[in-house]
């Protein structure tokens, strides 16, 4: 009885003695402000769809290296060929900053005005190098910008271009010899600048394994959805389009040359 | 004979002095910088896929009221949710010009630095009034905002939202009463905020006539394509959506409560 009045006189001591850890559930790192939020229960984040997690799985997360993509703009870059891809590599959790030539604000599709992240002077590097359709020929007429390009080939994994932001790749002679696509009128175009590749028409997008080519502006989505099932699964693209509502969205919809 | 004679010396200045018109071809405005580019023979534009017209007919095409459409912007709007509307519009030659609580520039998906064309400070009328998901918060929580969205009620003949940006306009007590629809996370909070209107899910966008609303992030592109079917013809609605190679665009995907 005494051992008793012992435990309970301890009680408040042994409680307070335990390890505090934190029982809370957070979205995983979205790019979005729910990643600042906290959550009493485990399930699903009412804003982004993601599975929640401890935040000890978080920090771990938060921890791990991002996969990085260089978003490259320039005045007259289409808006949803690059817009589509963003919201896709957002959710995939990717690393996502945006350079032009220089700092200066550009205007895309003659309307919406941007501030780039990084000019070329001071760009980190990217595992992915990701280019966009629209006045393309403000780049590929661009010997700097193509110089550029050309000089962070070492540090690039891998090569992304949506619609005419693959005669931009052409410029930098990525495309030599690969089977490629572009925006559904530029394709006999793009087969006169380069004359050793094989240019495709009626394919959403092609993977040669390093580089990625797509048709035109919303192909881009679908391209992008591809590169997150490659290099996350296809479970993790098909949770981004259901978010998306891109309800129509077909895996393997492109062209994997093996 | 003496006449023939006559004729013939005269033939340089009859000929010089018929009216010089220009036989050249141009693409409808488009926003792109295939506006201005001049063809010498008819046809399309390869860039943006318009049918050509004579420099006549572009002038007189420019000189009509064009449709305008205001995009109010925020910290923390979506991307996608108003990009894709932005390439539709764009195409369909509707005067686009976004806004914002300020002129300070504002970040989408955490990612994109935008300067927006104007603040509500000096934003001029617009035929069309159109809001977009994300972080709604920061507008549905900012009275200011709110009231000026009111403020204009008289002036705008109509309102688009896509995703969650159906609670600004529900804020605005624009849809009280109506059929209306959202995210596809979100139906169960916007008819808690809205109890007057019916929310519907599974449906890609809904048209009340005066307000069109749609379902999450994509879905914006439907509705957009809709809304220039309703306002220039199904065969234009078709005619962007080959260019954007949106190429599983469905027409009348949506509900049109008449």
């Amino acid at each position: 009885m005494k051992k008793l009045w012992m435990l309970l006189l301890l009680f408040p001591f042994l409680v307070s003695a335990k390890p505090q850890t934190d029982t809370t559930y957070r979205c995983p790192p979205c790019g979005n402000t729910c990643d600042n939020v906290s959550f009493s229960k485990a399930g699903t984040c009412a804003h982004c769809g993601m599975t929640l997690v401890s935040k000890q799985e978080k920090d771990s997360i938060t921890a791990q290296k991002k996969i990085s993509i260089c978003f490259y703009l320039y005045d007259g870059v289409e808006v949803l060929d690059f817009a589509g891809p963003m919201e896709v590599f957002s959710y995939a959790g990717f690393n996502v900053f945006t350079v032009a030539k220089t700092k200066a604000p550009l205007t895309s599709q003659g309307i919406l005005k941007i501030n780039p992240d990084y000019s070329i002077a001071d760009a980190p590097p990217a595992d992915i190098f990701a280019v966009f359709g629209g006045d393309d020929n403000v780049t590929t007429n661009d010997p700097e910008v193509i110089a550029w390009i050309k000089s962070r080939d070492k540090a690039t994994q891998s090569y992304f271009s949506v619609c005419t932001g693959a005669f931009i790749l052409g410029k930098a002679g990525l495309l030599d010899h690969l089977q490629v696509t572009t925006f559904h009128r530029s394709i006999a175009n793009l087969q006169s600048a380069v004359p050793s590749a094989k240019v495709l028409s009626n394919v959403r997008y092609v993977d040669n394994g390093r580089i990625i080519t797509t048709a035109g502006i919303s192909a881009g989505i679908d391209g992008a959805l591809h590169l997150v099932a490659k290099l996350k699964g296809k479970d993790e693209a098909k949770r981004i389009a259901a978010h998306m509502e891109y309800d129509k969205y077909q895996a393997e919809q492109g062209l994997i040359v093996r």
